[in-house]
């Protein structure tokens, strides 16, 4: 058995969060370490090296008021580039294909409408939403206790718009508006600065890309911490006292003053508290499901479809894949179309073979832009679902009643156990900002206890 | 290390169904074992003596139509004796007390129509649903895609209605009506042969009661195993290939030609398997959270509320107790007034000193019974959601578009991994009756894969 080490605070989770919230609480002068189950860095970020570019299998955009991620970039010399987006756009909608160019889709004037009119609604409502404490937001309870999709029935009046939305809000949480607290999506839109940004290239959370690929940021944070970072090493269990901390690992043994979890609620669940966890946070970790995110890469000659004048955008309301993107290299030598398979069909996407998989992906992008989308030189594809560190993307949420069940025990620690992770932000929660902003909080809460 | 044992069977969890799952293997020849994580058989059903009777924790009723329970009970020599409940039932509902014969209850005639055409709405879409397979229910999809809470208000016109149908169903799932989809209620609802046997003492789920307690079936069955039942095991990992098994606890390794989990699904996701699960059945874990409840019981020197006419009954819709029931011995030599505090007011219920849940309690037994109530000879209590191998009770329940996500993969055995548990159940599942019923589907399914 491996001797017990002694430090002042593990981190567990080699994310962007963890790995922010080690920085910080290094520069403070204290002494961590990182303990992560896999053998990488960067958690729900991924990168690769394919041709002349550098492409991500999991988190890969960056955009306006994310402004410690785009800090960290700076600092770190990360360089980004504009997501391309000129040209029309598809929609597949029923059965049907359109092109548009703008940002409204050609769709029959009562449907945009309708869109139109839920989209204000729920922006208006957004301006009220406590980030905090949503339970707070007027009528927070009555939102929290209905399902997204039935406050979708009841301020929608056409199928088709609310089929718009429900796939608009797939991509966005890997989840069918089934699955979420109508609260809790007003939630993460008003933590993210408003609805559309959620939905945008331009101006939105999809505008910029990372050159090096969004894992260089936890790649050179790592760096930083200077072989403080232990992979291979699944936690397994956490004893917490008065007096201090044991995080065993299947490797190691910790001995600190306090431990912060930077993982999702669902996977902090796995680990084994003793004593055990206040029923509230225990039930915050059953409840507070991953959603479920596929993305699928399909390698050009060319970005022949630029060619002909689409910006390789396509929305498809009917499935499996949900949303297409041009993805190609910045130095435009490696053209890629990024295919999205979200929700339910992501959590059915494994059990289909490869050659079906790769069939159903580049049979969507042939019926938008054509033949020549059939024949790629390369195909990669990355299921986040089947990730056992990970267990869905491209973050986690609460179903109805979630809020009102288990809300106040997200982000309160526990003793000497703080929690991190972009499932604990207020800004930009779910994304590589909210990583960035929860590191910095845990990192604050730590010294502040500590120190 | 222990060294590798060879079974033909590891049925994981030494609840109720995973004994009967064992017993009936083992009747057919096969070799088994039986791996549990705490000190003791019989999961959800937990049994102390307590002056002159025998008292459950856990689960501790018998009713109509639970004929698997009923035939074991004789083949185990198990004895049940009626559930007390003569005379009058009080509600304590929006601060006021009312008292009431029979089964319904004195309340604005408005608002016992609205409850009743409720429920009478609920049972006609009862006839329909496909226990089996629920999402084949008429509007199957629609009723998933909404909360129990939203279909309430859709349904029912006053909120006095709606308070005292989220009170029935909160004592049933030991979950708000906002947490749970409306098909998994119907769901229940038709497995359990309809919405008044959940509630009903006479001709209900409450008729009966074990003179020896609920875990003496679990003790006896447990004593049928001669020695095959392995006790402080936590099962950490599942190996499983084409070939077999490797099952390893804390303290154990077996290598099986398959294995049975019988356990909630919130506890299969904290094993690790190797290879992953699919990841529908992954997501299942993470989406069938268990309810909430726990049970307090204040032990009196006499039943004084039956000599003042009252049947023990108290239905409280403003909380933190739910509902009481008169829990006597069966020699009416201890008697006994039982709590529930279920849904939110049971996750909150272990932040409360004990001094103050035993205050609350007493308080509302004297409300409805008078200050007698206020000095018990003694007060025990047990919350599941402070138990780390149930973490929750009575049951688990699937979240608004739950069963449009995962419900394809509550039972379906993966390869030589088999699934038993009262959450798998299609007749009373979440009873007694349901832990029974899917012990034999899955030792029926084990034996048809090996035999």
């Amino acid at each position: 058995m491996t001797a017990t080490q002694r430090c002042q605070v593990v981190v567990v989770g080699a994310g962007l969060s963890g790995l922010r919230c080690a920085d910080r609480l290094r520069s403070s002068g204290l002494k961590v370490r990182v303990i992560e189950a896999r053998d990488r860095v960067g958690g729900r970020t991924l990168s690769r090296r394919i041709g002349t570019g550098t492409f991500d299998l999991g988190g890969q955009w960056l955009g306006p008021s994310q402004d410690r991620v785009a800090a960290l970039a700076r600092e770190l010399d990360v360089h980004t580039f504009p997501t391309f987006h000129h040209g029309r756009r598809v929609l597949d909608h029923e059965g049907r294909l359109s092109t548009y160019d703008g940002t409204i889709p050609k769709m029959a004037p009562w449907v945009l409408l309708d869109v139109d009119q839920a989209l204000r609604r729920m922006s208006r409502r957004l301006k009220h939403v406590d980030v905090e404490q949503p339970l707070r937001t007027p009528d927070g309870a009555a939102l929290d206790g209905q399902s997204l999709e039935s406050w979708a029935r009841s301020t929608m009046f056409t199928s088709s718009a609310r089929a718009v939305f429900a796939s608009a809000m797939r991509i966005v949480f890997g989840f069918e508006t089934s699955d979420i607290s109508a609260l809790h999506t007003l939630f993460y839109a008003r933590a993210a600065g408003g609805l559309m940004p959620l939905f945008d290239i331009e101006n939105g959370a999809q505008q910029d890309r990372f050159v090096e690929g969004a894992q260089s940021l936890s790649l050179r944070l790592a760096d930083r911490l200077e072989g403080h970072v232990c992979l291979d090493s699944p936690v397994t269990s956490i004893e917490h006292r008065a007096s201090g901390v044991t995080v065993r690992s299947t490797h190691h043994i910790f001995e600190a003053d306090a431990v912060v979890l930077a993982l999702p609620p669902a996977l902090c669940g796995r680990i084994s508290f003793s004593p055990m966890l206040p029923s509230a946070r225990e039930s915050l970790h059953q409840r507070f499901a991953m959603g479920a995110t596929v993305k699928c890469m399909a390698f050009y000659e060319r970005p022949f479809w630029r060619e002909r004048g689409y910006s390789g955008e396509v929305v498809c309301t009917d499935g499996p894949v949900s949303v297409i993107f041009d993805n190609t290299s910045q130095d435009g030598g490696t053209a890629c179309l990024l295919s999205f398979v979200v929700g339910n069909d992501a959590r059915r996407w494994s059990s289909r073979s490869l050659d079906e998989r790769r069939g159903l992906i580049l049979a969507q992008s042939a019926r938008a832009f054509g033949p020549d989308a059939l024949k790629p030189v390369d195909y990669v594809e990355h299921d986040w679902c089947t990730e056992p560190f990970s267990v869905g993307c491209p973050t986690g949420a609460l179903g109805p009643g979630g809020w009102s069940a288990v809300g106040d025990a997200l982000r309160s620690n526990i003793g000497r156990i703080f929690f991190a992770g972009t499932e604990t932000a207020t800004v930009w929660t779910g994304f590589l900002e909210g990583a960035l902003q929860a590191g910095d909080r845990a990192a604050e809460e730590v010294r502040a206890a500590l120190v």
